[in-house]
């Protein structure tokens, strides 16, 4: 400690309720915005976005894909603050995205997605889905042990 | 709406207590990290790390650094989930990191960071600190009106 194992990583990430991705340019100017996501093995699967559809007009939805497209490199971040910094961890995947559109391939992770959210039912299944193939699991934690809250 | 003013979205990221840094290095690869952060007008203040001393040889920290060095692009990102998906909102800074190594430039932003986080007290002043200046402030909330959790 307090790098975490690759499965406890994983383990603490797939808990989470939101991430945060990070995409680049292939210059490297970095994009990032919270999502939400479902773990499938060593796959995650987010979607654009866990918002109103009148969101996914926006550039930073589109940003997001575009870089992919050109660049498929991500990170994926997921952490817990609390003033009590003994308490503090991350958990992160580092991995190469696609971007899905054909609807027959989307309906897997769009299931995957409202199983884990609920709220897809009223806001309405997404757009296009993110799918990051993980090659890296990574994390950190203040103090060893199971980290507790997330 | 849902878009925030470039005011806005500086006032919720400079109340966050935890944001998300996004590097990447110059072939694109990006690199997410949560760090803790104070604010001076546009320009961000974060160290490596608000963590214990040992966190420091971690390559994570390294890594930042090395990609600002060679790669200015950064983005920053505060952001507030909730499972009522009206209550959503984050905030972003986009801009250009540099590294501060003198010890006699690293003094301001250290005493900001240590005026927002007492914890500071206790894990000691960290390492290098990293500077952003801010070229672009963006957000988004799921509702109109000031989001008012975070």
């Amino acid at each position: 400690m307090p790098r975490l194992a690759a499965g406890q990583a994983r383990r603490l990430l797939a808990a989470a309720r939101v991430a945060r991705l990070a995409t680049a340019s292939p210059d490297g100017v970095p994009h990032l915005v919270p999502v939400t996501f479902a773990l499938d093995g060593d796959t995650v699967y987010t979607a654009v976005d866990g918002k109103p559809k009148a969101a996914r007009r926006l550039p930073a939805g589109l940003r997001r894909l575009d870089n992919i497209r050109r660049n498929p490199a991500v990170a994926l971040l997921a952490d817990y603050y609390a003033e009590d910094w003994a308490a503090l961890w991350w958990a992160r995947a580092d991995g190469t995205a696609s971007v899905i559109e054909d609807p027959a391939l989307m309906a897997g992770p769009a299931r995957l997605l409202a199983g884990r959210y609920p709220q897809y039912a009223t806001v309405g299944l997404p757009g296009p889905v993110i799918a990051i193939r993980v090659t890296q699991w990574s994390g950190w934690a203040a103090a060893p042990g199971p980290p507790g809250a997330g």
